[in-house]
């Protein structure tokens, strides 16, 4: 049946095809307004922001019927399409036939008053139905595909990296733990311990917090991959800019340094940006009315311009030199706080920026240890309005510099044999890094929580839906 | 550095172009023969199923190093391709450079010699640099975009289904429980059971084993949507079709039939497997080699004939005139088993088919009961070599006899608010599946273990890498 029924989209983009032609419809009632003998309905059938307006009178069996219909009401609708220029929509059904298909509540809660994002939230299964969260989730969908579009477009090979781990040294976060044992009851070792021995994956699991190790394995194998799968984080974040699950794309390339990474990190992001606002462009002007004025401006900027590209120790001297009062004051050697970050981005740059060649004290164990002895290869790209939005390095190729460097942070390297298997085997230089999803969603679309991005958000105390 | 090393598969696919000009490429040594005054070594860099070749001599200063580098060591070489016509490759590279990046050792493990796929999965970090498992996951890379790509062309929004559920009710199988306690030492609640109250989500959360009920949220707001994600299954089952973690693609249609819903599974795995047959001819071939003979004639098959449909009723009958003798005898209200799907699929129909209108009693509440109120408007796909493929229903639509289906099967409705508003507040005819992800891979390449289609495949007792 569905082919029966034409998306609104079609009918819009290529409406002279469709004009002075009867076709059928089926969606669902944003509003309507009714008189005694004629009306108007806005029926949003889905595959569009913008709805379709409907045309009915008295000639209508049902006309009285359709007239009382709760909005989102879903209803069918047979009648000729007519171009109405000069209008405030290019184009309307008149109808010569409406079945009702499921009629709706009047206690529907997505009446024509603005809501707060808040309780929006209580009732993520209508949400989606909203202007906002049609356009948020439908610029989601066209972002995760322009990601892979990037990727595949370039010969990368997608790799599914595990969701699951048996190891709990990834280090970029607290982990949930996974199990199957019966937690009123568990089984005990001798001295008392629980048995995890006994459950499901004969060890300690738990959910991961990053795909980079296992994708250095698919990249030293296919030179160039990415990564795009949720990770995890257990923390016990209430901010508008974390939640306990989201998406992350992780790409590592081979035979390329954090030069090439800088790049492959800036062309991707201009590319999806380009990618939604040609793919949505509706979607975006809402965005730029309505969340966000300045935003297609600042996304138009992005994509013209070139980014900055500054060291950790050059930004330390410019946050310095400005004089500007921060909350945690700035010295050689401290990490970089969001207040700093976005007085880069925000205040000093007005554009993206990448900071590289961080203190190694403050990185990671696998970033590549530069000549100085202190610094390593990492680089951070930071956006206006968002902050961090890219972290990554240049891995460390070296066998004994990994090793010098695991065993000054106390790692055990046995937990890593098959990442050093990794440098012994034929290594290369190599980078990567990981974008946050829904952080490039949030920038894209100018909306402030990330509750908001995710269509059914994890937080803590918080998994419904 | 990466732009100066060109693609093997580039120079491979434009070797006019690239005929006698000095090229770089850089990758890791399949394998060398040298000889005292030349050599050649089979460079695969990761781009390209196919290797290099590189033909050395004792021009170069370091020719002798070379020639003594073990398998795997990764090198950068600069050198004149030419074109070899009527040898076995079609190209190689005359070299004037070679730099060594970094040298394997001589411990590596895959030597030319075959090895077990049981012994593969424990060096799952270096397996896909073999033909078998950089063919298996290449495929499995472009199949995932080809269905990303099949969808969004046809305008559906991909939906991120949460991978965390507070729900246990979505009774497809056995959950992982997640949890941030103390499992040494749990709160506990006064009647001495753990409380989940102080749990991280504030309640008991488990890992999804379906997004579907989430899925049909997004249809009712975006007419056709699709998540592609992974799911879980805490099932202790040691067979090679079945993974504690897999990746599932959840289609879900509205305005839409049980018809629509096999046509569009059917148009969607001729789709994928064009699409690969096409982008990764060199691959398919290979598997056609040496993992199973007849698979691009099989696949070729499917691709150019309807699926068959039929009823379960008429499957029963068949089966039991077929007169063969299964090991679970067949009646009408018996699950098939996979006995029965593969002999209908791979003996009777020789070909894809779909089984249509299950009983009620072997399916799950969301079905669309038929007006017999014996069958529900569930399908099935089988498919020759690994029987069913693809799952899917027509979803009940109405409030009243999902609800009474519900209380007749034990449900409680308080746990399906949302899934029940859904039918309130505009319910439409709909319909979805889901698909295997990992079952598609294994009939598009012939492998006959889920394990060796997931690049760190999760099982019980395993969650290695």
């Amino acid at each position: 049946m569905q082919k029966e029924f034409l998306e609104v989209k079609d009918l819009y983009r290529n409406k002279e095809e469709y004009a002075g032609k009867t076709v059928k419809v089926a969606g669902w009632i944003r509003t309507s307004r009714m008189s005694k003998n004629f009306g108007f309905i806005e029926l949003n059938d889905g595959s569009f922001f913008k709805n379709m307006q409907i045309v009915l009178d008295e000639k209508l069996d049902n006309f009285k019927e359709i007239g009382k219909l709760p909005i989102s009401s879903s209803i069918l609708v047979e009648g000729e399409l007519v171009l109405t220029e000069g209008s405030k929509q290019p184009v309307e059904i008149h109808a010569t036939n409406i079945v009702v298909e499921g009629e709706s509540d009047s206690s529907y809660p997505l009446q024509k008053k603005r809501h707060t994002m808040e309780y929006l939230r209580t009732i993520a299964h209508l949400r989606p139905r909203s202007n906002t969260f049609s356009a948020v989730f439908r610029v989601r969908s066209l972002a995760a595909y322009a990601i892979h579009k990037f990727f595949q477009d370039r010969n990368f090979v997608y790799a599914h990296s595990p969701i699951i781990t048996g190891s709990d040294c990834e280090g970029a976060g607290e982990m949930f733990r996974i199990t199957t044992l019966d937690l009123e009851n568990p089984p005990k070792t001798e001295d008392g311990k629980i048995d995890y021995s006994q459950d499901f994956f004969g060890k300690e699991a738990n959910l991961t917090v990053s795909g980079q190790l296992n994708a250095e394995i698919m990249a030293l194998a296919f030179r160039n991959v990415y990564t795009f799968g949720p990770t995890f984080r257990a923390e016990n974040s209430y901010t508008g800019r974390h939640a306990s699950e989201f998406w992350m794309i992780e790409p590592e390339i081979v035979f390329a340094d954090l030069e090439d990474n800088m790049e492959l990190a800036e062309d991707m992001i201009k590319y999806v940006i380009n990618y939604v606002m040609e793919n949505a462009p509706e979607e975006m002007q809402f965005f730029n009315n309505f969340i966000d004025k300045g935003l297609l401006e600042r996304l138009n900027n992005v994509v013209n311009s070139d980014f900055i590209r500054i060291t950790y120790t050059k930004a330390v001297e410019l946050l310095i030199e400005s004089g500007h009062k921060f909350e945690y004051p700035v010295e050689w050697g401290c990490d970089l706080q969001t207040e700093h970050e976005r007085y880069l981005t925000e205040e000093i740059y007005k554009a993206p920026v990448f900071v590289t060649d961080y203190p190694k004290d403050i990185k990671a164990f696998y970033m590549r240890m530069n000549e100085d002895g202190k610094t390593v290869r990492a680089m951070d790209l930071l956006v206006p309005g968002v902050g961090e939005i890219v972290g990554g390095s240049q891995r460390e190729e070296r066998e004994d510099v990994l090793l010098a460097r695991m065993e000054e942070m106390g790692l055990n390297k046995e937990d890593y044999w098959w990442y050093l298997e990794l440098r012994k085997y034929g290594t290369a230089t190599h980078s990567g890094f990981g974008l946050g999803f829904e952080r490039i969603i949030m920038y894209m679309t100018g909306m402030s929580n990330i509750r908001d991005v995710i269509p059914f958000p994890r937080t803590p105390k918080n998994a419904e839906f």
